[in-house]
């Protein structure tokens, strides 16, 4: 652990520091929101005296949004959401030019991982930021420091899945808001940012030209959506497997071909997870694979493609390219893993584009600064984002590319709410 | 009026049957799921001794919908949602072959519109089906026969709209299913079916080439966005008009320039309305517009289009074309309104195609048969779709279309629940 | 046979000419190139003596360009291309406000189709006009009255292949300009035409949502790729069959799957042909195909579809919809052949554009006025449209559009021919 | 100069070739068409005794490529055709591993650039491939060493005008087959693979989301057009500029917006060139730019962008980022040049992916073979690739992703190429 101006953190390499400031401006450029609300935070203070326990993508976005909690008064403590995301020159910078305590590493292992969530814990957190749910369930389980927070924000849908799992069992003891569910949230990030930068993981992983090739993307959810959306316009063939029959009608609706992984995995080049469920591919799928074809996940959590599975039939592996394995089965097939299953628009590319996280982490601050207020009002559940925190958002980021929109007319506005006008 | 068998009806020409047997058939084909319905209907019986009035466009799938609740035992009595929409072999086929008591005329002028209204009403039914709610808007306001009634369904969006406003000032009398919530609706029926039918009714009536042409959607919801989604597809630079910042910011994202009305005034060769709202285009946009401009509306009334303002801009207008008027401004320029203004799918082509009608009819079908079993149990108030009547359309869609999807295994099911799995 | 101010003709009905009349005036409205090139030879009448006899499809574009050729000097005798094709009522118009002398009827058998051809030969023409090569075949054939003839254009890709041939064998006659080959021509009518007026033939004779279904296209030629463009656009699920690797290939690139037709047989929904050739899909084929799928042919000629192998494979068959068949089969399944299998966007809808026919009949007047001038220079081979008339009809209908575009400067005109400049 | 095996080269580091050799071999498994036809060399050895002099990107597909031609029999020599597309551990690997000198440094000055060719020269070459035609021009400046070349072949657009320029000037010595013409190479090459890569490229650079962005590309050929394909397939509103009125209609057809580049300079937030001329963006356009759009080039040589204006109106310039310039202006305004103006897709990216180069050298290494065989039968003129060849890469590709396709029946082949058969 190092140790700066009497701080503790743990981070790979704080000499890394000034690339991290440079990408963090680079980043903040793109997310003028934020920006905005930062500025505010800078003068009204409205999280003075807080101090909020982060467990978030280390990433040149959250550099911006821990920045925009710090200038709101609030003291921020950090710690990744998974052990591939962190980007160590952002760690640097966090702590040597904002003196935000990081403990995060790229590829650091599992024991590590959770000692740097406990770590954020022993801050003594108001309020807690997650993304995925992880920095809550330890919380949960070791009831350590869990009194003195008010309440918690969450970012992605996985996580908001298990809290409402903890919220429905009982057992959650703090208000949270899933900040996933902000229109402004899942329908942009989601789809326009994991659509985008799932296909640049690829991509980047592989150098392969997507265009003529049958492309498999499991789960037709708004990541799923937003994949083949992006890999389609990229030229693909593409196959959506779907568990949900309404999900799987609409992708039949959008052109794509709809079938059972069984039958996908006949066909498909490259396979994409993106569920938020467990062994989605698994030994029966990768032994009806072709020769060659590229695996990859993009849903939270390295489940969704077995890579017990995967080892198990394996009868070689090795690194054969950045952030591609090759398994050679004893079929005498070659599978490539991406970035050992994990998501791989952060293991093989920088994550979602700034610009879309803008409003997403505008969501984050905006929502935090609500729990700030009025925690108080609220019972141990999970809470949809503010409507108007939301619009808010929509409507700053609409002024920031310069787009104005119409307003109702007050005839229009008086009819739209009135019955008795027919035909 | 006509009269048959000892039947009431009103409407063109009851010679016109076989021609309409012949379509109505023809949509048959392409609903199977309405097939699948009626078959069991025609079994079980459920709506045995049940009147049912229905307020709908008298197209061909509306025809098998009314054959399909009759199988199930009731006595439907039918008049148009709309003086244009209607199909006049349709009612002639559904008076002659289905004795099914129909009172519309396609071109009636609104008086005889609401006196057909009030024919349905003289039948005394038990439940009452809408699209639009002229019908309800109609029973609540003389207040006659409304005292039977156990409930009733709306299958557009404007007229949810209406019902919502109308429980919310208390003035709902018995309680309304919302078909048009369902997800087999109006994901479907909303978006891929207004989307073609639109274009289709656009093309019909004009014969014009969509690409290359600036092509201005008011409205970005699911119509809108169906309609635009086409547009894009036929080869058309899209425009969208918002109010709203969401939406709006979608848009953006969806790759389509966005701009207030009075900017996209100048620049459009296609203008089409689907916003449920009034005067969308107005006397200050017409005064903007190119010379040879078409306007059509896509929104469920015609006056999304103010054609006061048009009159009275207009020295003078005639039909040079089926279905296309021309109005000759005082500034020299031609504008083209199509169809008279109203929906440009059901007057200028064959309204939404009979495979997207079959989701929605199912979930009519299926919602008749839940009021018949459930009234008692509700207040007057509007419901949405019963969740498990939504998920069997989806499914049965699936089938008829040969399509099989994957299954959650029970450790899926169990993971996707669960709160306790981490990183 | 009709007579008119001592001229003869053939058509259906004179009576029907107002209605043609507004119909042409619309395309006129749509045909800008077409209408400078009218008032140009209006006054400069460059084909005064000529008699020109032309052998097209009798549309409203084609209306224009007659009356252009009129206004240029020529007399004009005209016949149809295609038995179904005819619009009574232009042909009514031309007859009786143009004063151009038409041999056509829609529906018109077989032997009245040549007869009309005859007619047109009779009229001694200098220069002929063809869109298929029937004329020009007919005239080889007999003979007669071809020695006057100083020249020919030709409208369509199978007309040129036919030509070419003929050209080949030594047996052409007179030099004939294949105005397919401009590129404002090909690029534009064959692909942006094409693909939405074929798209538009068969939803105006099924009303089939698009949407969800497999649409298999045989033939990846620039027809294909237009159709395909548009079928993808409405949210089909597109099979492309060919037999040229190259145009198979980049129907794979372009995210279509390709397979051989007895493959997409087994899958397809809708099949179109567009090849140009012969019993394209037949006994084998239908043999094979699902129940309730549509047929339909968008090639120059009623061959691609079998009709003999169909008729021979066909229990029974009956209209069930206007301009849609319903052959059953031995094995039980029903097939729906649209058009009778003539070229589905004039037999079921209005044919191309009018738009896009601009381009393509600017083209027509300007290579008959080369013909005037310079057909002497010519020798009886198949020419190419000459650049400049290419390029001519670009910029002006960009600029009938309203678009500018940039133009080189010296430094950049110099630079692009040199070879100097490197690294 | 480093030297090995008694070898002059003069590569960045030789110890980076296990690194290459892994990569190469990854780029190899994307090559199947090229694969076979090093096999069929290996056997046959048709270019045995040849030296040839290669001036390409040094990238892993041309490591594949030199491979190929080695096991045919020649003796290779190879140095970069772009000061800044070398990728250093793939010379390393060609060293030490194929033993093929190798003169390229990533990022080598103007000078060395130029001694490397003049190395490359020094080899006494008869046959010279080329990218871009430098080593052709240095050649016929020097006029050393040129008598004994009995060929070359060119890759590139840029080098093709370039070379007709010299053949129409008449000072072309020797005959050049240019590869770009192919089919098979440029309608693939040219467009999906910069249209992905310059995507990758400018993607990788900045992580902006292309979602909702103005994206301007100024040329509309076939690189331009697959650029805006994959642009717009990313959710971006693009812009297209043009010279030519023909593409400029084509583009607006495909349902782009066309405008002059001084129009789009207000507009736009991402420009990209790819139009082979030189400056293409200028002082007039920088100064009506917004703040903080992007600059790239997608063309082959660093000209597009007129990098002197940009220097003469800048305050300041500072790489911010990884290949991301920013240039402050007098005006306040920041521009962000990529990758120094030089083609995006290999300064910032990995250049085209192999399976599409795959094509691209297949034709260099048949045409090869084919100059090693008939250069005494050619003159000094720019050749197309033998049809043959084309035809053979398209079969061998199509094989390779396991697609069959239809073969003309002779009922079919004998009516296609007969005009006697008509309506």
């Amino acid at each position: 652990m190092g140790e700066r101006v009497s701080m503790n953190y743990d981070i790979k390499d704080i000499g890394l520091e000034e690339k991290g400031m440079l990408r963090i401006r680079w980043a903040e450029n793109q997310m003028p929101v934020l920006g905005l609300i930062r500025e505010r935070f800078r003068r009204d203070k409205p999280l003075e005296g807080m101090v909020i326990g982060a467990c978030l993508h280390v990433t040149t976005e959250t550099a911006a949004l821990a920045n925009t909690l710090k200038e709101g008064g609030a003291s921020v403590f950090l710690c990744a959401s998974n052990p591939l995301s962190t980007q160590d020159n952002v760690a640097a910078a966090l702590v040597s030019e904002y003196e935000i305590p990081v403990f995060a590493k790229r590829g650091e292992d599992s024991q590590t991982y959770y000692s740097h969530i406990q770590s954020v814990i022993a801050s003594n957190p108001h309020i807690t930021m997650d993304d995925g749910a992880d920095l809550v369930t330890e919380l949960h389980k070791s009831k350590k420091n869990i009194e003195k927070i008010i309440g918690g924000t969450e970012e992605t849908t996985t996580g908001v899945v298990r809290l409402r799992s903890m919220a429905r069992e009982g057992v959650l003891r703090y208000p949270i808001i899933a900040v996933n569910d902000a229109s402004t949230k899942h329908f942009f990030d989601n789809r326009y940012g994991t659509g985008q930068s799932t296909l640049d993981g690829i991509i980047r992983a592989t150098n392969l030209l997507i265009a003529g090739r049958t492309f498999v993307v499991c789960g037709y959810g708004w990541c799923g959506r937003g994949i083949a959306m992006r890999a389609k316009g990229f030229g693909a063939n593409v196959v959506i497997c779907e568990v949900d029959s309404l999900h799987a009608l609409e992708a039949v609706m959008d052109g794509y071909s709809v079938m059972k992984i069984s039958e996908a995995a006949k066909v498909g080049d490259i396979f994409i997870t993106a569920t938020g469920d467990i062994n989605v591919l698994r030994r029966e799928h990768f032994a009806l694979m072709k020769d060659g074809v590229i695996l990859a996940n993009s849903g939270h959590f390295n489940v969704e493609i077995s890579l017990p599975d995967l080892d198990s039939l394996a009868i070689s592996k090795k690194e054969i390219r950045e952030n591609v394995e090759e398994y050679k089965l004893q079929n005498g097939k070659r599978l490539y893993l991406l970035g050992e299953g994990r998501l791989v628009n952060l293991a093989c590319a920088e994550g979602h584009p700034a610009s879309v996280m803008d409003m997403s982490f505008a969501n984050q601050a905006l929502c935090v600064e609500h729990l700030a207020r009025h925690a108080k009002e609220l019972s141990p559940q999970v809470y949809g984002v503010p409507k108007d925190i939301d619009e808010q958002v929509a409507r700053l980021k609409l002024a920031s590319m310069g787009i104005t929109i119409d307003k109702l007319t007050d005839e229009q506005a008086k009819y739209i709410t009135s019955w008795k006008e027919g035909t």
